[in-house]
This record gives C-alpha cells, sequence and structure tokens, in this order.
C-alpha cells in the first residue's frame, strides 16, 4: 500500500481509485461523527468485498464478560464497549433485478471526497452491471452537528443504459455484531419495528445495560428534481425494517433518494418516548428539507473552524494532515455531553471498546481547553461524575482515596492485565493536571471550588496511601508501578510517577490553603466532608517533600526509574531492520529486559513540569532518551517533538512531528483499516502550538517561544484564551499575534513581554 | 467439613460415611494410578449426585488452544492437556427395573477402603431402592502396577429384598469431555467399537495429537461363587460399549462379576496394533484370573514399600499422612517410560493438566533417587529428550542456550503469563542442579558424560547470555524474572536465581574440565559439538564469579532481591484473619507491593547451597524471612521445615512439617476436590529425611543430623546408597542406621564419623 495513498487537497480528503484492498483504511478515514453518533465511511449499497460495517452511538455500551489466560484478584468482570447499533445508512439499489454492489460488474470514475470545512462525505462512480446495466451512483451522507440525533443520506442513480426500472430499498438493520465479542455475546434485543405516519422505525434495546435505541428515516424521491411518488412495498423482520422504492427511469435520468434518519437513545430521552421523540425529529427533518439541515450543520462547522483551524503554507500534505486531525478530534467529542469522553478511535472502529483512557487529560485536553474551554470543563465534569467509582477502584486495591481507571465508559475500570490495570497509576495524576491547567488557563477557579477539589484531594489521598516509607533511602517511594513507558512493567520509582505524585499532594494542598483563603467557610465544608485535617495536610506535605527521585550524578539527568542504568545500554540505532517493531519481534520479556523506551516517559514528566530542570538538562535528558526511544506508541513523537522545540532542536522537532502528522490518512502503522487514532491526533495539533510557536501558560503569562519548521513558509493558528479569540501566524520572518475579541493583555515572546490588543496586532521579527 | 473425615490406620484410608457433600474430595483421595494410567475414585455405578469422572492416560494429550485476555508476543499457541479419557470402570447396575444409584434410595453400612500396601481400593454399602429393593454392594479396583495396561473392577450384588434379577452392564464410555477446556473443544474421535471373541473394545483417537487408544474388557460372573452363564445383550454405538448380563438372583445370594480391562495406546504401539494389543491382553488377563493378576500386582507394591516406606511410632495421623503422600508418588511415577513425567495432581484430577512443572527437580527428584536411582535416572532422561524444544524455547525469547519450560508436555513451552512463562527462569537451574545431585549421591557420572553434559552446558549457556553486566554496579545482573516467591514479579537480581545461575556456570565449567581429565578425546568431542571454546569458557567463569548478589549489611542476610528493604517491613504476625488466603483477598498490585513471600525464595536457596552461609546466618535468613512468608503454596512449608531442622529449631520444623503431611486427608486448602497435591506430598518425606534426620550428602560423604519431634516415638525410614539398601531409625534416644545389602560405608552423624556394615547397624545415643 503507497503512503500517498489520498490526494492531497488543503480541505478535502479525495480517493480517486475503487480500490478493494484499500477499503478497510479508507472506512475508517471517512468516518463521520458528531460527538452522539458516528459511522465507518462504509458504502450505503451492497458491498460484498471486505467491509467493516461500523455505526456507533456514544455511551451506548454492553459490558462484554472479561476474557483472561490467568485470572488475578482484582480484575474487572465485564470490558464495557461501545457497540455495533443498528445500520441506518444502508441503501440497497437494484437496476432492475441486479442488485449494484461495487465488488461485482465494473466500476469506474470512482471518487469518494470528504469536504472537511463541511463535514460532507461524497461518493460517485459509473457501474456497468454484470449482465451490462450501466448507472452512474452518487451518494452523500452528513451527520448533524447542530441536532446530533439528526443524519441524512442522499443516492442519486442516473442510469445510463439497459436499465427500466431502478429500486431503491433504504433499510435499518438492527442484526449487527461486534467483531470483537468475548464470547459471540449477541448485544441487542430487537423489541419493534414498523412503520408509522410514513415513517420506518426499529427499536432494540442493549441487553443488561437496557439501553433502548430507536432509528427511524422519512423518505424523499424525485426524478430529474422532482417529487415523485414511487410504488413501495414495506418489509418489516424483528431486527430489520426496510421500504423498496421502485420507479422506471430513462436512460440518461436522474432518481435521487434523500433518507432523513434520526436516531434517539434512552441516554437522551425516558425510554418509554425513544421512539415517538425519533419519530417526531424524523418527521420534523423530513419538513424542514435537505439544503436547511446542512446549512445549520455546516455553520457549526464553521464555528469549529473559527476557534481551531490551524493553517499552513507552503506545504498542503501537512495542511491536510492538521485538518484532518482537527476535523477527527470535532467529530469525537464537542463537550455537549458531560457523561462523553474522547474515545480513542472516535467513531471510527471498534478497536478500544470507545472507552475512556488517560490519552483524554494527558493529550487531548489542551486542545479543547485552548480551543473551546467550555468543551473543556465538560471533560472535567465527566471525571467528576465518576469520582464514586474511582474511590471503589482504589478500596478495590486497598487504598485510600480515589484511583481513576485505565479505561472506563461508566467510571469503573475494565482493563485487565494487571501491570496496567493495577499499576500504570500515573493516570490519575494526568486528570489532577488538568484541572490545573484548567484553572490556571482560564482564571476561573469555580470548577475546582465548587467540584475539583475534592477530585485532586481525592487523588492525594491515593497517593498518600500508594506511597511508602523506604528506610533504606530514608525516603518515600512508589513501588510497584507501570510509567508511561509500558515497555518496563512492575518497577519501582517510576521519576514520572513519582513526581506527579509529589505534585498532586502539593497542589491539592495549595488549593485548599488557596480556598482556606479565599473562602474559608467553602474551604472549611470541604476539609471536613473530606477529613482533611491538619495531620492529614501534613502528611502529604511531608510525602510530597520526601518524594524519592531516581537521579544519576554523572549524567545530570533524572532516571526513568531506579535501577535503569543498570540495563545493557544500547541505542534505537543498534536495532536492526527485522526488530522493528519490538513489540511484535521481541519477546515481551526480551523488551521488558531491554533499555528500549515505548513512548515518553522522563520526557512526559519534563513536558509537564518543564521548571523541574534548566534548559541543559532538558537537553541532556531529550539527548539521552530520545535515542534509546523507539516511538512504539502514536502518543509518543509529539511529546519528544515539543521538547526538542523546548531544546531548539528544532529539525529534530520537526522529524518527531512528522511522524504523527499523517499517521492514519498515510497509514503509518499499518493498522488504520482498524479505525483511526484519534486520541493521537491532537499530537500533531501540540506540536504545532506548543512546540513550534511555543505557547506555554505558566504562572500569570501566555509565553510564546516561536519558530517556523525550515520547510514550511508560515503556519497560523486560532485559539482562545481568557474570553479572547486570538491568531497566532508565524512565517519565516515575523511572529504575528492578533487579538480579535476580548481585552488587551500581556503576552511574553521569548524573554521579553509584549502588548496586544484588538487594535494593534502584535508583529515581532524573529 | 471437618478436618479429620477419614479414619486413621496405618495403611488404610477408611471413609465411613456415605457424604455427598465430601464426593469430590474422596474422589481425588480414593484415586488410583500406575504411572501408564490412573482413575479418580468415582462410582462403577451410576451416581447422579456430584462427581467428576476422570480418568487418565499419561502422555495422551491434547494441545488445548491458549486463552489469553492480552497476547504478548512469545506466548504458545496451546496448552498441552492430559485428557479425560474412555471410563473403563463403569458398570452400570439394575435391580430389576430399577438402576442402582447411592444418590436416591438410601444408602446405609458405606465404607470406602484403600489398602495403600497393595493398592486396592473396596467399597461396600446397602442400599434401598426408592422402590423397597434392597442389596448389598461390594467394588473392587486395582491397577496393575506390573502390567500396567492392565486392571480389574470387581462388583457383588448381594441381593437382599424384593429382586428377582440382578441386570450388570459393564461399558467402556468414549464421550468423555474435560472440565477445563478452553473454547469446549471435543478432544476424541471415535474410530471403532464392537465385540470380538467375546470381549468388548472401544477405539478412539485424540485430534490433532492423533493418539490412538482401545480400551477393551473380558468378563467373568459368578453366582455364590460359582462361574454361571448369564442372559447377555450387546450395546454398541460410536463412542460407547457395554454387555448386558441379566441373572435371577434370590435373596442372600451373591452375583460377582470381574471385569478385567485392558487399555494400550499408540504411545507403546503401533497405532494399527493397538486394538488387538488390547484385545490380546484382555485375554490373557481374562485366563490368568483376578487372583494371580492381584498377587504379580501386589509383589510391585511390595518392593516400593522396601525401597521407600517410612514408619512413625506413637502418631498414627502422621504415619497414615506420609504413607499416603508415598503411595500417590509411587502411583504416578515409577520411572519405567522416561518420556513421562510427574504431573502435580498425578492421576487425581484436571488441574495443571498432566503437565511437567519444576516441582520434578526441586522437590520430587530426591525422594525418587534415594529410594530407586533407575527412576531418578528416568527424570534426568526426560528432559534429555526435551533439549532442543529447550534450545528453541530460549531463541524465541532471544537467548542462547537452552531455557526449559514452566508447563510442558512434549518439551515445548504451555504457560502464558508472560511473568511466569518468559521470567521464573530459576527452573532452568533446578534441573542442573537434580544432574549434580543425581551424579553425586550415586558416584555415577555416566549419565553426565552421555547425556547431561550437553543439558548442563545448554544451561549455561543461557545463564551466561541472560545476564548482562551492570555499569553501576560493576557487576553481573539478571533483571527481569519471578523467583520461586510468586508474589514478586519482574524484580531486578533475585538471589535464589543469581546464585543457581552462579552454580549453573561453574558446576557445568567443573564438569567439562572433569571430562577433560578423565577422557579427554570425549571432553573434545563435547567441546567441538557444543562450540565451548576456552573463550566461552571463561566468559562462564566471568560471569559466575562477578555475579551480583544481593544483600543486607546490617542484617547480615541476602536479600530475595535487590530492593526488598524498600518494601514496608510487615509480618505475617500483623495480618488480620480477612486478608488469609491473601491470593483471594488481596488485589495483585497489593500482594506484589507487600513484603509477604508466598514460598520458599531467599529459604530455598538455602536448602541448595548451606554452604553459602554459615549456622548462624542460616538462622538469621530463617528469622527474617520465615515471619514474612505466608505459605500460599503447598511447596512451601516443607522446605521451610527442613531450614528450621538445620537451624535446630525442632519445634517450628515440626509445625512446618504439619502444614503439609496431612494436606489433602485433611483437605487443608478446601480445593482437594480438583484434585491432590501430588508434587507437595513429597515435602512432609523431605521434611522427615533431609529434616529430621538431617541426611545430607555434601563431597563424599553420607551424614545426618538427626532428632525425633517430642510428639513422636519414632520414625524410620528406608533408602538406597550407592547399591546399598538402608534403614534409619530415630527414637527419643537412639539414631540407628542399618545396612541390609551392599558393602561398609562410613557415614557422618553430628560431626563424627562411623563406620557401618550389614554385620554391624550403627546405634548412636542421642
Amino acid at each position: 500500500m503507497h503512503q500517498e495513498y489520498f490526494e492531497i487537497d488543503e480541505w478535502k480528503i479525495i480517493e480517486r481509485d475503487f480500490n478493494p484492498q484499500h477499503r478497510l483504511v479508507s472506512e475508517s478515514i471517512f468516518s463521520l461523527g458528531n460527538e452522539h453518533m458516528g459511522l465507518r465511511g462504509f458504502f450505503e449499497e451492497d458491498y460484498s468485498g471486505k467491509s467493516m460495517l461500523g455505526t456507533y452511538l456514544a455511551g451506548v455500551y454492553y459490558p462484554d464478560p472479561t476474557k483472561v489466560g490467568w485470572w488475578k484478584n482484582g480484575y474487572p468482570e465485564f470490558f464495557a464497549k461501545v457497540i455495533n447499533a443498528t445500520n441506518w445508512a444502508g441503501i440497497r439499489i437494484f437496476l432492475d433485478d441486479e442488485a449494484v454492489d461495487p465488488a461485482t460488474g465494473s466500476v469506474s470514475d470512482f471518487l469518494v471526497e470528504l469536504d472537511m470545512k463541511t463535514g460532507l462525505l461524497r461518493r460517485e462512480y459509473s457501474w456497468c452491471s454484470p449482465q451490462g446495466r450501466r448507472a452512474k451512483l452518487r451518494f452523500e451522507r452528513f451527520l448533524s452537528m447542530n441536532q446530533v440525533e439528526l443524519a441524512v443520506v442522499r443516492c442519486d442513480v442516473q442510469v445510463l443504459e439497459g436499465v427500466e426500472q431502478v429500486i431503491l430499498e433504504p433499510y435499518l438493520d438492527g442484526g449487527i455484531v461486534n467483531q470483537d465479542s468475548n464470547y459471540g455475546d449477541s448485544f441487542w434485543q430487537p423489541l419493534a419495528s414498523g412503520e408509522k405516519d410514513g415513517l420506518i422505525f426499529l427499536t432494540n434495546q442493549t441487553k443488561k445495560t437496557q439501553y433502548r435505541t430507536t432509528a427511524s428515516f422519512g423518505l424523499e424521491l424525485r426524478l430529474d428534481e422532482v417529487l415523485v411518488s414511487p410504488q413501495s412495498e414495506l418489509k418489516i423482520e424483528e431486527s430489520f425494517a426496510s421500504r423498496c422504492l421502485r420507479y422506471p427511469v430513462a436512460a440518461g435520468q436522474v432518481l435521487s433518494l434523500h433518507k432523513y434518519v434520526a436516531v434517539t437513545t434512552s441516554r437522551d430521552h425516558i425510554p418509554e418516548a425513544v421512539e415517538s421523540e425519533s419519530l417526531a425529529l424524523c418527521a420534523e427533518a423530513v419538513a424542514a428539507g435537505c439544503a436547511s439541515l446542512f446549512e445549520a450543520h455546516s455553520r457549526v462547522w464553521d464555528e469549529k473552524w473559527r476557534e481551531s483551524d490551524v493553517s499552513i503554507e507552503g506545504d498542503p500534505k501537512a495542511q491536510q494532515g492538521i485538518r484532518y486531525n482537527i476535523f477527527q478530534l470535532q467529530q469525537t467529542y464537542a463537550g455537549r455531553d458531560s457523561r462523553l469522553n474522547i474515545g480513542p478511535k472516535g467513531f471510527t472502529g471498534e478497536k478500544y471498546g470507545g472507552c475512556t483512557y488517560w490519552d483524554t487529560e494527558a493529550f487531548c485536553f489542551p486542545f479543547y481547553l485552548y480551543t473551546n474551554k467550555d468543551v473543556a470543563l465538560n471533560l472535567l465534569m465527566y471525571r467528576y461524575q465518576h469520582l464514586e467509582a474511582a474511590k471503589n477502584n482504589a478500596k478495590l486495591l486497598g487504598l485510600d482515596g480515589a484511583l481513576y481507571p485505565m479505561v472506563t465508559i461508566d467510571g469503573r475500570e475494565c482493563h485487565n492485565e494487571w501491570e496496567i490495570t493495577f499499576e500504570e497509576i500515573h493516570r490519575n495524576g494526568a486528570i489532577a493536571y488538568a484541572i490545573y491547567h484548567y484553572a490556571t488557563y482560564t482564571g476561573d477557579y469555580s470548577y475546582i471550588d465548587s467540584y475539583g477539589i475534592e477530585v485532586l484531594c481525592e487523588i492525594a489521598k491515593f497517593w498518600q496511601s500508594r506511597s511508602s516509607f523506604s528506610q533504606p533511602k530514608q525516603a518515600y517511594v512508589i513501588l510497584g508501578v507501570t510509567g508511561p513507558n509500558e515497555y518496563e512493567n512492575n518497577v519501582n520509582n517510576n521519576w514520572y510517577t513519582n513526581m506527579l505524585a509529589r505534585w498532586c499532594l502539593q497542589y491539592a494542598g495549595q488549593q485548599i490553603k488557596r480556598l482556606s483563603t479565599e473562602n474559608p467557610e467553602l474551604a472549611k465544608r470541604w476539609r471536613d466532608k473530606l477529613g482533611l485535617t491538619d495531620a492529614v495536610l501534613e502528611r502529604w506535605q511531608d510525602v510530597a517533600e520526601r518524594m524519592y527521585a531516581p537521579r544519576d550524578e554523572s549524567l545530570r539527568i533524572y532516571l526513568q526509574q531506579e535501577g535503569y542504568l543498570d540495563k545493557e545500554q544500547r541505542l534505537v540505532s543498534d536495532l536492526a531492520e527485522g526488530d522493528y517493531p519490538l513489540h511484535k519481534n521481541w519477546s515481551w520479556d526480551r523488551i521488558l529486559r531491554s533499555c528500549y523506551i515505548k513512548q515518553a516517559d522522563v520526557l512526559q514528566g519534563l513536558y509537564f513540569f518543564p521548571h523541574l530542570v534548566d534548559q541543559d538538562e532538558m537537553r541532556r535528558s531529550f539527548d539521552f532518551y530520545e535515542p534509546r526511544t523507539v516511538h512504539e506508541s502514536s502518543l509518543s513523537p509529539s511529546v519528544y517533538s515539543i521538547i526538542a522545540s523546548y531544546c531548539g532542536y528544532q529539525d529534530k522537532a520537526y522529524e518527531l512531528y512528522l511522524r504523527t502528522a499523517r499517521l492514519d490518512l498515510d497509514n503509518y502503522n499499518h493498522d488504520t483499516d482498524d479505525g483511526c487514532h484519534v486520541t493521537s491526533m491532537v499530537g500533531s495539533w501540540l506540536a504545532i502550538v506548543q512546540g513550534f510557536a511555543g505557547l506555554r501558560f505558566e504562572g500569570q503569562q501566555l509565553s510564546f517561544n516561536p519558530y517556523v519548521p525550515s520547510q514550511w513558509q508560515s503556519y497560523q493558528f486560532n485559539f482562545n484564551y481568557q474570553n479572547r479569540a486570538m491568531t497566532v501566524r508565524v512565517d519565516q520572518r515575523y511572529f504575528t499575534l492578533t487579538l480579535h475579541q476580548g481585552e488587551d493583555l500581556t503576552v511574553q515572546v521569548g524573554k521579553q513581554g509584549y502588548r496586544v490588543s484588538q487594535t494593534q496586532a502584535l508583529k515581532l521579527e524573529l
């Protein structure tokens, strides 16, 4: 598979070949979503080639029984999976009695075009049937970004030759399964299907979790743009509902079908109303018509791009890459519903079960925070709602406070590998860090005061109980952890984890102190509720102060973990071709014994806490760890890229940036068929904004340390900051900061402060 | 379930209650075996109560596809399991039209009696049917110890009341399944069933591995001891074959059936002959008759007891316990077939799949070595035959030499938990240690010279490649291992593992050196074949000499692993009742983080290499580690007991001895329903022989350091030593060593040497 499969375009993803071998990847790439629901870019019509049908409803999950080789005490009993839901996109098409199926007959002039500006997926091709009937087919679909329960699918059939009658059979198929079911369970129970007032509907319910969903559709049929009333037959089965429309079509004529779809769930409506709400919405959609629905939808996209667009001059590939990444992030999570979060594959595949990982806080959070803080706030609320479950999780491990799960949908842990589930506890710190980041960036402490303080303090309690005092070291240690570098398991004193724990303990204490000054009464209420006696706070302080930090004094760097230097020190450059990727070619113990690093670990710590080292040590750390890092996580290169920018290693920063910028578009890891790496897409945004532009927020001032990679003419990005809408532009000569909206402010560029106002953009020569 | 369920008897295990709740445990306890085959003590007649039918053929296995939660590179694709084979013991019994089923009607005068002296299982009870028919039933069975393919089942039905006709239907049932099948696979394919010359047979074959087996039986029916010819019907189905015998029986009369069974497999015969061999053997057995078969069988048991009996005066419970343990060991493995080994549950259950573990070398080996060295030699040959597979196993992990698997039947690794499979590599050392033990104890180096040297050197190569040089420590380290204490995973420099590795490297080098002196030509051939240049041997020496040994200089003991003292130091006495057993009550990470020890680790090393420490340090080590040990492995207390004996802690030694002495008889761990802990049974033998009597062999002399626990009057055991048959007796006053056969020798008792001859037993006052 060649690496530049899709045509380069600044706003579009274009596929021009009908390539059955590439279908699964293309299906992933052309996935659409609107936070409420989504689907892979599979064909509307029949397709007997390789395809992975995937239609998802955010938050509608099934607790799939856990699969283990050897049970360890504490493993969860299920893995919650967002599951394949009713396929509402399908439209069977017949030319007379021949079903259109691009895997049969012959296909020409094939084109798929995803317009990222408006979130519209178009497709067309000419098809010659095995028996010689010819037609031109065109499809369009979008998932409304403003009425998220709505979608529209359009299908045009232009008859070219040998066809008397075209039959269109739009359908709802509830007989769907997950490829990743652990024990082949069927996840859905059919409830009802039928027709009401001209609308077709199908209602089903997940087993165990009992989420009820209804998909319904209404239709419009036109011949050469004129509404027509076709012959029609209804087909209603237990898990299937369709309407068959037959119409005679002469050569050259175009038969057009609009399928207006409404999908509702009992997450948003009382179970008894799910069906009627779907039908009502569907009826409204038919009445409103496609053009007006699309206009309202694309206005939302305009706003999203206004908030978050990044434009790059001089490198159309990079431009396409970053826009695609932002497009997928915006499709996956829009912050309307704080019960939802960001699945690592968004709506593009089954893998990772649509669950929440630390990716959200550690990687995605700044993107939403800097482009629309309300979206970021919803991400914080999500974790707040899971606090009780996180406390229970800690309790199950015999610990105090709260331990947020590695993988979750409803707050309960789903993951079952002891070295991750029980030991990769640094995830807890990232959640606290996001709270800190939100408060300092927005200047708004109301979330902390009302909710966050409880999360912070329960996390602090966890760290205190998870630390123990080492007599030999006369320091607090955290034993038996897995750091972000999952190529080490069950290590002692992972520096990143220890530093994050120390910071959490300190920050929670500081927030209690701040609150005690600002609002003593509230502070007292929280302290009483959370049992935060002076002794507890002192204990936190003591653990934080005496937390062990593994370090090598001859290298003058922090060590990834205790004993890291006992390993045979080899570099990535010592590896042979056949060693890559290690996780496929080396046995697990060999990986563990080696010094090779999967993803940023000490450097992840330096990304969060750059002030812990000076510029020289930042460089020493990068120089030591980067040559040992195999970047076998899609989350890795972007963090290294940012640190390389911090170090002034501009070429290296750009080289690392490239490794995630078009990860899925170029199918870099040969696994996009499973779905896209949505949570890693944010990495390229981080590398530009926090790396190249050096946007940082420490203390009270926004600061920049900008440069432009020599391969680009310029880049420009929009962001928000404390009720201000701003744009940064960096080209080979100038750094320009424009304030579109909001009050004047002072920013720091390099080491100097500058004033910016709406009337006076800041333009500095680099 | 009360702890003293079985009646105490020095030679018998007696169950007097018909207790359906206890059936699974009783079935385990009353298992019979003869190395070739075995079965649980399930009922011959129908039994609709809880039962686990288990009939096993040693070495006849199925590669059950591996079950994993998360696949790690290097995991094996199957778990080889000795599987449930044709049930040949079954006899359906009808009183007129009522099937005898002790779960229905009423049972009285129930008695099961296992005679360990002769390996005969007897059972009897009176049964009143639901309709009021009454009969007395008696059963006997044995598996021939001299013709291991033969078994005899006898069933007597004495009519008491209300019965006109007794129907006996002896059968073969090939429709058997394993409870522990990972994916519900059916393991057997039926081949043939039928009747030939009056014998019934059933032939089937394992899927994938294609082991063919035939079970056949011939019958004798007697009324009041007189042979009779009954009415008879044949029933032949695909996986079932029986003969139904009907005979009128008057009240008081006894109808007796002998079922002579022969079970052959393609492990011992060419596939085409499996059936005919079974039939021929069966015909011979019928001709020979039960009495003569039993006599030949029990002669073998006489010999086994002559070799290995332990008798204890003053404690019948202890007497019964140790005899039961020896009985099960002798049933499980007799060393006739070097392709077989000792499954941890023998023939008593499915758990552990009848596979080979390090238990064999680390625990069972001395028992066989000291009682019948030829049996021990076969255990060595078993591993020699797996050498190529072990080399391949090392190669899969990217290492040199040979790594013997954690769990195996055919040499390939079956286990799939990375922390065990890939990391619990100390098992490799135990295999080398057994070779050393054999050669020094027997004085016979011919196994080493012809075979063992290759095993030793490949193991040494493994250790050399698995060690790496630590710059900070300026020593060789072994990183990422799991020691015998599996409550620590992926630790660095486990002392036991490092010491064993060091010893293996040294011992392999020494044997090459010895051979170079004794037989330079052979030495050269081996060195050429194995690529043992001077540089290689020097490298081994260097790694051995500079191997890191974690130690605490203030405690003056060796540390279980690097950093062990960083853990919070708590004692078993600090645990609460609800904490036991940890593996059920604590999450896995809590166990790993704690200092609690599952089983002997440093002390396992001191058991193998007592000379590494002086008596004071032995005590300091025991005093430190024992209070931290939860003994949650049945292999643990016996090693601690031996070390306690070394330390002179006699009460502690006895207390620890008790924890394994009657583990299954008293269902101490509440899991005997699964099967008995056969490989841990040897622990009580070791605790007596190596602990209480202090039998040790270091250098060139047998030595003793005897005492008798104050709870006993005396104990006495038989053993062999370099073609000598000897008995040790220790009572409260005297240590007596008798030489029954073989040349005079000098032994050491305490610190002094003594001469012993056949004419002059050694009797020393204690």
